[in-house]
């Protein structure tokens, strides 16, 4: 008789993410610096109200600070730009997320770029995006990093696997096609245009669902002992993935919700305290230069 | 009985790209403005200083200046960057061409990165690599632009089919793998570690090998009718692909010499061109604005 799928339970990789932080949270604290992210939400979608909020509460329960800059949906892209401009030059200031998507009338591009690099702890710019595909991002972006570290977390082999990522978003299916590129898989990226589907998502011994339809991903298209990631997030608490028909056929599987989205969270949290140490490490060397006069 | 498999003749597809360059090259010398490339190669590799040495001529012989820089094998990377922070801050000097491989005492990434962006014209630059995959590059890579550019002239559709791309190199198996997707193609990108290599092959409808390694394409991993790209050059004008193997199930083929090679070559002339009419256009707003003072 087949084992029972192991359920991905992001709660608890979550969990060990954000214990390793505190320590460092309270490191940083003794040198008088507090790790603040900023987050910029335009209009007034309800998910991504949520999101935000949920970002903010998480930060402030393990001690960052959370600064949230919210805008009206009839903000233009260069207003959008200035605000993020100033978080850019605002020095206590550490890490920048832009909630996704902005409404229509604005360039999500165009802002995104305007994010500095080294506050960019969401992975959104283009160069963040190039830095991870050739293996030397600072930050890669929260979802594929997420979706790595849950594969760690179990142990579960990357190396040599075929990985076939469903959906090819510059922020979500792109990156985790690079990062499980990097990390050894084959990789084998999927989209509206792609021919026999089923057959294609059937070769997979990962799956990665990036795709934003509810329960898109069928039971009968995953291969006997894949494992299945669902980084989809639908209303209603649905992810990408038929979650009960892929039991069926997965030797692991993450639920939504409680998969991949706390791992992004937590992810976001490491990626602003990796920002606010490598600020207060590169003050320290200009205030306690290693030489001495003599 | 089975059609012949169709050679796709990268000469006809590079003299059609040259072509339409010949009158823009003389739009361009009307203003007083001649192209140059210029060409590093630092080093004494035999294979590249013939590849640089191609490249010069392919610039002379349509009318575009070609300078070369040899520095030699001890070159430190501190002083390539300064060669090329030098011909970046050349307004003559439209386009940086960095022959690849540099001697291994040398970061040639920390080199690349050092091509400013608007000259980067064989997008070797991380930025450049990200904004090919999100579709907006000035200069995508020659060499996976090439593959395109060949299978475009040939009518060879890409939306919907399966390309398998063989590496994963920065400046080929990446940048082609998102050029095939940004075209539609569903994409898989195999390497050294790709398990049961033939039978991931064998899914292909286009199959693009970078790998590096002589002949290492088998006719029997090719599946019939599909179309192979053969991006190698190896020693003895040799490409990845066995060539005479793979023609018994190719549709159509790429030859090694006189297949990839030459298109990589116009390519980088186009985007010379570009660079300079770029270039050219921008003084031209600076000089002659668009209102008048009355």
């Amino acid at each position: 008789m087949r084992e029972q799928p192991l359920i991905l339970d992001g709660n608890a990789v979550a969990a060990a993410i954000k214990e390793k932080l505190a320590a460092r949270i309270g490191a940083l604290a003794e040198r008088g610096v507090v790790p603040r992210l900023a987050t910029i939400l335009v209009g007034d979608d309800p998910s991504s109200a949520t999101y935000v909020k949920m970002k903010g509460n998480a930060c402030r329960r393990l001690g960052i600070d959370s600064v949230r800059v919210d805008l009206p949906e009839a903000t233009t892209t260069e207003e959008l730009v200035d605000v993020i401009r100033r978080l850019n030059d605002d020095p206590a200031v550490h890490g920048i997320l832009l909630q996704h998507p902005v409404p229509h009338g604005i360039d999500e591009r165009a802002a995104f770029e305007a994010i500095a690099i080294e506050k960019d702890v969401d992975g959104v710019t283009t160069l963040g995006f190039a830095r991870n595909a050739f293996g030397f991002a600072d930050f890669p972006s929260c979802t594929p990093a997420a979706i790595v570290s849950i594969l760690d977390y179990y142990n579960l082999p990357i190396e040599g696997k075929h990985a076939v990522v469903i959906g090819r978003s510059p922020i979500l299916g792109k990156p985790v096609s690079v990062m499980l590129l990097n990390r050894n898989a084959t990789v084998t990226i999927c989209h509206s245009k792609t021919e026999r589907l089923p057959d294609v998502v059937g070769a997979g011994d990962i799956v990665v669902a990036a795709v934003g339809k509810p329960k898109f991903v069928q039971g009968d298209w995953i291969k006997p002992g894949a494992v299945v990631l669902d980084a989809g997030y639908n209303p209603g608490n649905v992810g990408d993935v038929d979650f009960d028909a892929c039991l069926s056929n997965a030797s692991a599987i993450t639920p939504v919700p409680a998969g991949v989205g706390p791992v992004t969270i937590a992810t976001l949290l490491k990626h602003t305290v990796d920002a606010a140490e490598k600020r207060a490490n590169e003050n320290r060397t200009k205030i306690e230069p290693h030489y001495k006069i003599i």
